[in-house]
C-alpha cells in the first residue's frame, strides 16, 4: 500500500481554514427525535419507485451524536432537564427550567446572546411556554407551573426583561388569564401580537409574539398544514438582517415527541415531515448566510420506537402511509361510529381482518382508551413499528451542524457540550 | 460576535496535513450492536459511587452513523447482506453470503487484501463459518450453507487459494466432517491448528487456525472468560511487524447478536464488555503503530432494544449487574430446580417477589421455553430494559473510527461507503 494524501484530507484541510465564530446561531430541537425517529423518517420517504434508498437532509447534515443522561443515576431525562441542558450547558434533574438541582436559576444561551445585543426568538408547536422553549429563557423548579414559566417571559428574573424578540406557537390560555394579561403587557412594550396562523404572513416587524392556538397546534397528520415550517419561513424572514449583532433562534419540533408518547407512527412521522422541512429552509438561510451556524439535535428519544417488531425482517412503510390521520383522531372517529368498517375505511386505505374488526369492537365496548390502544396495536403490528414505553429511553441522540463553526460539533457529545460550544460562540 | 479562527479549525488543520492512506486495517463489527447497545454499555459500565457518567472507548471513537437497508424496500436486514455490504460495498438480498443479487461472487475486501500480499486475519466468538466472518472470505448464495462456507476458507473460487492467513473462533463440526477433513489440509497447507482456548498462548505463527467449540463459543457471563479480547489480543501480536506489506484484520463481537434475538440485556451486556475490552486493544495498537486505521461498526441493530419500559423514566443498571448468568442457562437450572427460590438466589442477588415466583411457577409447568420467556420477563421488567421482537430492526448502527485514514469515516454513511473507504486504501 502506498502513502498518499487522501482527498478527504484536503477537502478538511480548506474546510478548516473557513472555520470561525458564527454570527448567528439557528438551533433547531426535535423533541424525542431519537436516532430510531431519523432512520423511520428516511425509510417512510424512500421512493418504492427506485431501487435505491433516497437520503434525507439528517443524513447530509449528521456530525455525531449525545448522551442525554439527567443529574442523577436514573439515565433517562424528561424534556426540562433535557432542554436545560442544551440551553445552559448544565445537568438538572427531571422537571428544572433552567434551574440546577438547588432550584437557582441558570444563566441560558439566550439570555447571554440578549445581553450581547443579538436578537432572539423563540419558535414551537407546543405552547410557548411548555419544557424545551421555556428552558431558554425562563426558569422555573417545575415545568408544570405554565402561568408562572409564561410570566418570565416578561418578567425574566435573572435578565433583562423581555428576553425574547420574537415568540411563536401554542398557548393563548396561559398569556391571557382572568389574574393577568400577558399579552397587553407585549403590546404595551412594542409587542405585535398575532393570533392566528393565517395571518402570520402579515407579520411584518420585531418585537412580535404569535399565539396561535390556546394549548398546542393540532397534530401536522390531522390539520394538514406544516405548522413549524410556516413558523421557521416567517421567523428566517424577519430574522434576516435585522440586527447587526446576529440573531439567536430556537425552533423546535415539539410534537414529535408527543406522537411518540402516544405510541402513534403515523402522527410522528407527519411532525418528523414539518420539521425535516424546516430544517431545510434553516439550511438555505445558512446557504445564503455563510456567517450562521445551524445546530439540530434532541432532547432525548421517546415511546422506545424501534424499526421492526414480532421477528418479522420488514418495516412496512405503505400501511403507514395508507393511514390519514393520528390514531387519537381515527380512535375519537371509531367511538361513535355505527359502523367500524365503513368509517375505518373514511381514514385508512387498506382494510380491518376479521381479528383487527373483532379486536376493535371488543375494545369500544370497553371505553376509549381501550379503543385508542386497539387502534395503535392494529396500526404498530401491521406495519411491524415497536414501542416499548408511553415515556422516554436513555439511548444516545444524534446531532446535525452545518455552516459556520460547525467542525465543533463532531463526534460524541455530553448534551452540555453542544450548549457549552453555543455558549462559547455567542461571547465571543 | 467577533470573528476568530477557533481551536477546532486548528486541530482539523493538524489532523489533516497527517491524513493518509493506512498500511494496516483493523475492521470490528458488533454483530447487532445498533445504538442502544453503546448508550447500554456506558450506563451499565456507569459507577454510581461518582457524580458523573463515565465515558466508554465507543464515546472517544464515535465519528458518524451508518444505514444497513439491504438490497429491497423492506428495509431491515440480516447479518449476511449486511456484512456483504460492508466487505464487498455491495447490497445484496439477505441471505447473500459476498454474492450479488444473481447470486454471483462479489470480490471482497480481504480477497483485494490478499491480492495485494496483505496478511489477512478473521476472528469471531460465532464459528468462524457464520455469515460475518464467511461474507469476508467465502462465496454462497446462502449463509446456512456452512459446511460449503467452511470449503470456501481452502477452496476460495474467485481468488487465491487459502485467502486468510489467520482463522479464530468456534465451528470443529464444519471444518473436521465425515466427507472432508480440512483441518488436515490447512495442515498440510502449513497452518498450525490450536483446537483449546487454553492453548492459544502457545500459538506462535502464521497461517494458523484456531477453533475453539464445535459451534460457537459460550456466552462471556456465563463462561467468566473474554474470548474476543483473548483472541484479539494474539492476534495483534502476531500480525504485528509480521509483514510489511500490512495485515487486514476483520474481529466480530459475533454474540452481542445472539444475546438480543434472546432479548437477554445481562448476556448482551457481557459480549458488550468484551467487545469494549477487544476495542481498547486496538486503538492501543493504532497508538503504538499509527500507519493503522481501525473501524468499528455494526451490521444491524437485534431485538429492537430500548432502555426504558413500562412508562418509567429510568433504567435499573444494578438489577441487571445482580444475575451472574445468561437468562437461557438461569431458565435451564430452574427447569430442574426442586426449590425456584434457592436455585433463582444462587445466580440472582435480588429476591424473587410473589408475583415473579408464581410466573416462574406457571411457566415451568408449560415447558422450558415458557420458563425462558418467563425469566427474561421478570428481569426486563424490573430493570425497565425494553425489546420489540426476536430478529432485527431497521435504525442506523454508529460508526467508529481512528488513525490514519479515519478522517474519510465521518458523518452519516451507508454501509456500503464504509466498505468502499477501505477497499480503495486497500487498493493503494
Amino acid at each position: 500500500m502506498k502513502y498518499i494524501i487522501s482527498l478527504g484530507a484536503i477537502s478538511l484541510f480548506s474546510s478548516a481554514l473557513y472555520a470561525n465564530t458564527p454570527k448567528n446561531i439557528i438551533y433547531m430541537i426535535g423533541d424525542g427525535m431519537g436516532p430510531a425517529y431519523t432512520s423511520a423518517y428516511r425509510y417512510y420517504s424512500d421512493d418504492p419507485a427506485t431501487k435505491d434508498v433516497e437520503t434525507t437532509i439528517f443524513d447530509h447534515l449528521l456530525t455525531g451524536m449525545a448522551r442525554t443522561f439527567p443529574d442523577d443515576h436514573t439515565y433517562v431525562t424528561d424534556s426540562a432537564a433535557g432542554a436545560t441542558a442544551l440551553s445552559t450547558g448544565h445537568k438538572s434533574y427531571n422537571g428544572a427550567i433552567a434551574v440546577d438541582t438547588h432550584k437557582k436559576p441558570l444563566l441560558t444561551m439566550l439570555e447571554i446572546a440578549k445581553q450581547k445585543d443579538m436578537t432572539t426568538a423563540l419558535v414551537a408547536t407546543s405552547q410557548i411556554n411548555h419544557a424545551t422553549p421555556a428552558s431558554f429563557a425562563a426558569h422555573n423548579s417545575h415545568r408544570k407551573n405554565y402561568n408562572e414559566i409564561a410570566d418570565d417571559y416578561i418578567d425574566n428574573k435573572i435578565n433583562a426583561q423581555f428576553p425574547v424578540d420574537l415568540l411563536l406557537g401554542g398557548g393563548q390560555k396561559y398569556f391571557i388569564r382572568e389574574d393577568r394579561d400577558l399579552i397587553a403587557e407585549f403590546k404595551s412594550a412594542g409587542y405585535v401580537y398575532k393570533n392566528q396562523l393565517a395571518t402570520l404572513d402579515s407579520l411584518n416587524q420585531i418585537p412580535a409574539i404569535g399565539l396561535f392556538a390556546d394549548i398546542a397546534l393540532p397534530y401536522v397528520v390531522d390539520s394538514g398544514e406544516n405548522h413549524l415550517t410556516l413558523m421557521t419561513k416567517k421567523t428566517l424572514e424577519l430574522l434576516d438582517n435585522h440586527n447587526q449583532e446576529g440573531f439567536f433562534a430556537m425552533i423546535e419540533g415539539s410534537q414529535i415527541d408527543w406522537c411518540g408518547h402516544a405510541n402513534d407512527i403515523r402522527c410522528a412521522m407527519g411532525e418528523m415531515n414539518d420539521f425535516a422541512q424546516a430544517v431545510t429552509l434553516a439550511k438555505q438561510f445558512v446557504d445564503s448566510h455563510p456567517d450562521t451556524l445551524l445546530v439540530i439535535t434532541a432532547d432525548h428519544s421517546t415511546g422506545g420506537l424501534t424499526l421492526g417488531s414480532l421477528g418479522e425482517y420488514k418495516w412496512e412503510t405503505e400501511i403507514i402511509k395508507d393511514v390519514s390521520v393520528s390514531a387519537s383522531k381515527l380512535a375519537t372517529e371509531l367511538a361513535t361510529a355505527p359502523d367500524i368498517n365503513a368509517t375505518w375505511k373514511q381514514f385508512v386505505k387498506w382494510p380491518l381482518s376479521k381479528e383487527q374488526l373483532d379486536a376493535l369492537k371488543k375494545a369500544k365496548q370497553i371505553d376509549g382508551d381501550a379503543l385508542f390502544t386497539a387502534v395503535r396495536k392494529v396500526i404498530n403490528d401491521k406495519s411491524y413499528t415497536g414501542w416499548t414505553t408511553g415515556g422516554h429511553t436513555a439511548i444516545d441522540v444524534p446531532v446535525f451542524a452545518y455552516g459556520m463553526g460547525s467542525e465543533q460539533l463532531r463526534g460524541h457529545l455530553n448534551n452540555t457540550d453542544i450548549a457549552q460550544t453555543l455558549i462559547d460562540y455567542i461571547k465571543q
